[in-house]
């Protein structure tokens, strides 16, 4: 089944706040196999919306609209629908005695702008509100179902949760769903899409879902199914194919970030890590220590971001800054070998490279980093390039170092 | 004028993730008087994109339409927008030189996928796009505008700043708007808001906008009047008044962040800084060194995340480690001094905490953070408590030890 939700205020179409009551309730959805396919923000306009709330009930069977039921001629919501389904609006002198009776209790008096709240589109059910005065509406519609909800968070998920689900289960034919979480580094999202969208395109159940951030691809897989072992089988088998297309590029099955991935291997094996960072100035570590406990893996490191500092914090020989510079490859395994000494660290990773926007160093184009990685059994660098600017320059050289490490100790 | 925002992509949908491209959309209208009367949030779906495309055509004057225009098949704004106007899409020999040559200089081969980015809807023109493949779209359709720009951030903003912005101000009857950006450190938002809501609330015009951060209160101004020097008038004044009631709180009048601020102090007075960073991990360095050119003052410093770093790095007495705890005055001090002295730098800042969720040191709370300043005339150390949670606590440790830094510097 598929829904639509309508979050509805003006403050919601500003630069500072927009709607967020749609990810609880898509996630609320979603648990039951409905499908949210499209989500609509609009102000206080009664037309505008009544207009979107009659698009809406054409396309799909469950329209949740939230927000807009409150006091004041602002709020549009009751009348908006009342005209989009063409009822009336009627008064309930029993919901206008509950609304009466919170204020008493408060030791306040219900003002006469309250009395909005107390009218009910025709062929409405109430859904009561424990958290406010604004009660929700349940609509049967040809067709469909509509629902009305408050719009403030501790108004609406408990309306939500109590009263609107065990009627939506009710109507609802439940099927059992299973899900796979990979993450991938190292590869793009285009070339991993090449890659796998044969394989997972001919497939409409399970669903296939690919996130992308600096460096990293998450691959999401949900199947709904009668029953448990069809959706598990379901996804077992596409997610079987992805897996042995993309082999170990893929580093995490359960959407662990890098960081846990790499931190749960050394944590086991009693290793640590230590760092060197120059062009990065403590991203890499502040993204490992990000992580609580990692503590028990994580040493500590070196920001050597000044040249001279190179020299001073770690030792390096000034010939060779001066010889190669300070972006190479002799800098980064000597960065790197010095930081394990120092350090007694397992492994240390290093990066030093020209995050731009301009180069500071001759003959180095913004965005080249070499990494490098000092084990037991000696040390390595790597060269990389970058695109796109400081920032993702950076969280690239970050996200790769930490891959590094990661085929290292697979 | 009004507006509609499309944002296109299944992921928009899903629990996890929502359009936030409208909202710094909305702020670059609203600039230019423009207001945003309803945004949509459509899946992959080109039927359903090509319809609501239409719909919104029939409403207001302007649209713009954010993702769907990767390589793969599931980007179907280009082929959903010539369906809405019913125009054709023609291949463009140019862009797909472009994107091939974008491809050759990263050493790599253009996809046979990235084709499809080469598609124009008939009669548009290409908004070039420096940060990715996927260049955007411009439309003048009967009664409107229509605009396809790329969903990833880094990649929409230029492209609607630096070739959108232009044509739309061309086509907008423009008032004088004329702003004032304030930044306020080592207060909170309610606080603040107590303080100087009597003085703006009076206010329509200029419009105030707060919004806070970790540990940062921005403040925003804009003023809009027939005239520049109108406008200039009513925001000078307002400001004027803010200013008086917050003083040295300020640290920003032009909206650069405490950094910048820092930095552009150190630099103009030829001095440098380095960190030793304990339970931050690297975030203040990190920080420190998204400004390009932090080179020119920032040196680089110490991640003694595990204990025994802080004495084989910085060469703390163990005794005053098990005598004080790393949580502590005397470490913190003595961390500060220590970077001070080992990097050479003017000042050194330190810190070192209990991050959480768990406390990790005997007798201190989660939250709980020393922070150390060491300078050429003698050391310091204060002791703060943050709260909700690890990563809370360490943006607001970064922030309160640049702001420690900033009040010794004025």
């Amino acid at each position: 089944m598929n829904a639509e939700i309508i979050a509805i205020g003006s403050e919601l179409l500003t630069p500072e706040r927009t709607d967020t009551n749609s990810l609880w309730l898509t996630a609320q959805l979603n648990e039951l196999g409905i499908e949210v396919t499209q989500k609509l923000i609009v102000g206080d306009d009664r037309d505008r919306l009544a207009t979107a709330i009659a698009a809406s009930l054409g396309r799909v069977p469950l329209l949740i609209l939230t927000g807009g039921l409150g006091p004041t001629e602002d709020d549009v919501t009751r009348d908006a629908v009342a005209q989009a389904l063409q009822r009336r609006l009627l008064f309930s002198q029993t919901i206008c005695d509950e609304i009466d009776a919170r204020f008493a209790r408060a030791g306040r008096k219900m003002a006469e702008i309250n009395k909005r709240q107390a009218f009910v589109v025709e062929g409405a059910d109430k859904l009561s509100n424990p958290n406010g005065t604004a009660p929700g509406l349940w609509l049967d519609v040809p067709g469909g179902m509509l629902m009305l909800l408050p719009g403030p968070p501790r108004e609406m998920m408990p309306m939500f949760s109590d009263l609107c689900l065990p009627l939506l289960r009710a109507r609802v034919p439940q099927l059992a769903i299973r899900k796979r979480f990979f993450r991938v580094a190292g590869m793009g999202e285009s070339d991993l899409d090449a890659l796998i969208a044969p394989i997972y395109k001919p497939y409409t159940n399970p669903v296939t879902t690919i996130l992308a951030a600096e460096g990293d691809v998450q691959i999401h897989l949900r199947a709904r199914c009668e029953s448990e072992e069809a959706a598990e089988t379901l996804v077992e088998e596409l997610g079987g194919k992805i897996l042995a297309t993309l082999g170990a590029r893929v580093y995490s099955l359960n959407g662990d970030p890098l960081e846990t991935v790499v931190g749960h291997i050394l944590r086991d094996r009693k290793e640590t890590l230590a760092v060197a960072e120059s062009c990065t100035g403590g991203m890499l570590g502040a993204r490992i220590t990000d992580v609580p406990g990692s503590s028990a893996w994580f040493l500590g490191g070196f920001q050597v971001y000044a040249a001279e500092m190179k020299a001073r914090l770690l030792g390096l020989d000034q010939k060779t800054l001066d010889e190669h510079g300070a972006v190479s490859e002799a800098v980064a395994k000597a960065m790197a070998d010095s930081t394990r000494d120092r350090t007694g660290a397992t492994y240390a990773l290093s990066i030093t490279g020209e995050a731009g926007p301009e180069s500071q160093t001759p003959g180095i184009e913004p965005g080249a980093v070499w990494i490098g990685l000092a084990t037991p059994s000696g040390v390595d660098a790597k060269m990389f390039r970058f695109f796109s600017g400081r920032n993702r320059v950076r969280k690239m050289a970050v996200q790769t170092a930490l891959n590094l490490l990661r085929f290292r100790l697979s």
